[in-house]
């Protein structure tokens, strides 16, 4: 399913560890899921969100967005319509480019061969189903350009983040994302605080092909204005479906 | 101008802090130049270079690869159909997306902002220019994914290199230039030594849409055709162009 970004302006973060509502019909508001997060995550309670997604919201797409190796599995796989990779552009290199070398090279191995628990992501699903998953995972894979900016968060300590952007420097990453990089997805993460349409304003100056994401903090329809007005083409709401449907609720634009 | 690889097999590299021969109808057998070198090279030397290639063979196709922000001027930018810029998978964070991220800082920075001289690529451009350059540069840059496969060499040295890839590695760094990254060439460096065809063929398996090159040592018809024949799309050739004329249209398949 090709995504058109433009009936897309609000996107939830489904965390697959956090217990999810009774009643997710709430998602009937929202335009796009993403199924991810940092603690707790499985292959198997992942694929069980994704599931539970499918049923509630047929119609909508669903990203898988993996941490690491233990996140995908074939099943995942075959549920989702794209696995969105994030590139952490402020993150240490371990983070960029090594862990993409190391998950395309565990992807490439010949599947008779002997598969390490310690390479990242897919292991299991090539011993699964050998030579073809190349081609089914590439087919699937969207990259993001990521620029994490809140220092205190989850997302900064497992991406190695350890400095933010000037407004200068996202409009740079931004425009070596459509550029140079072309991913697809350009993400601003602020991870549980409100960080207002500053960097959003920086960023969609330089942006034409690539869908611009914020996330972080939005728990109003004023701030999905906010952001929505200052260029982005989505806000990601993440927290407030799991424990409060009416805050949720209130950040539809 | 759009590069059909298809008719590319062999791009000889100039360094334009080199002497360039006196006769260099030689060119008539390349199908490519690249212009670009580490010692010595800046924005005149290059565009000088550039000048006595287009004089030389005004059908065929000039990149220059930069390596700092002083070799590229609204001078080479005109004057060149590309301007090829390394992303060095097995090199340092610097040399990967913190180069890249501060280069479209650069470039997206506003013209009547301060430029320190500090900054990599382009400045001077900007100050010239103005916003225009930003449309300019983005749209005549492309990616080449690279990997650098001789630790003795100064493309090594400059780029942070310390470890070489295992076939397995180059096969990886070849999916995700594929797969992920999207930039149109995966260029394989010996950089002065004959690296064999073991590393062009698994890169080769992984890719069809972006164009394969492989570099180093060559100087022989024979390599040419190894190298040819293990999937590279073209060989490319250095500094015998500069000192031998005979040894050079040797390499030519």
């Amino acid at each position: 399913m090709p995504i058109d970004w433009d009936d897309i302006a609000h996107v939830t973060k489904v965390d697959p560890a956090e217990p999810l509502p009774e009643d997710s019909d709430v998602l009937d508001h929202t335009d796009l899921v993403i199924v991810g997060g940092s603690d707790g995550v499985t292959a198997e309670n992942s694929s069980t969100a994704v599931e539970h997604i499918r049923d509630s919201v047929p119609g909508t797409p669903v990203f898988q967005e993996p941490y690491s190796a233990s996140h995908v599995s074939g099943d995942t796989l075959d549920a989702v319509d794209y696995l969105s990779i994030p590139a952490v552009y402020n993150g240490d290199r371990e983070n960029f480019v090594a862990k993409h070398v190391d998950f395309f090279t565990e992807v490439g191995s010949k599947p008779d061969d002997a598969l390490g628990t310690g390479l990242p992501i897919v292991g299991d699903l090539i011993a699964d189903r050998g030579r073809q998953a190349v081609t089914d995972v590439a087919e699937k894979l969207v990259g993001e350009g990521y620029v994490i900016q809140n220092l205190d968060s989850k997302a900064a300590a497992v991406s190695g983040v350890d400095t933010t952007y000037s407004a200068e420097e996202v409009a740079g990453a931004a425009l070596a994302t459509e550029s140079f990089y072309g991913f697809p997805i350009f993400y601003l993460e602020y991870s549980g605080t409100y960080g207002g349409p500053r960097d959003v304003e920086a960023a969609a100056k330089y942006l034409d092909d690539t869908a611009l994401l914020y996330g972080g903090g939005i728990r109003t329809r004023r701030q999905t204005r906010e952001i929505l007005d200052a260029g982005a083409d989505a806000v990601v709401v993440g927290d407030c479906f799991h424990d409060d449907p009416d805050q949720f609720l209130q950040t539809i634009p």
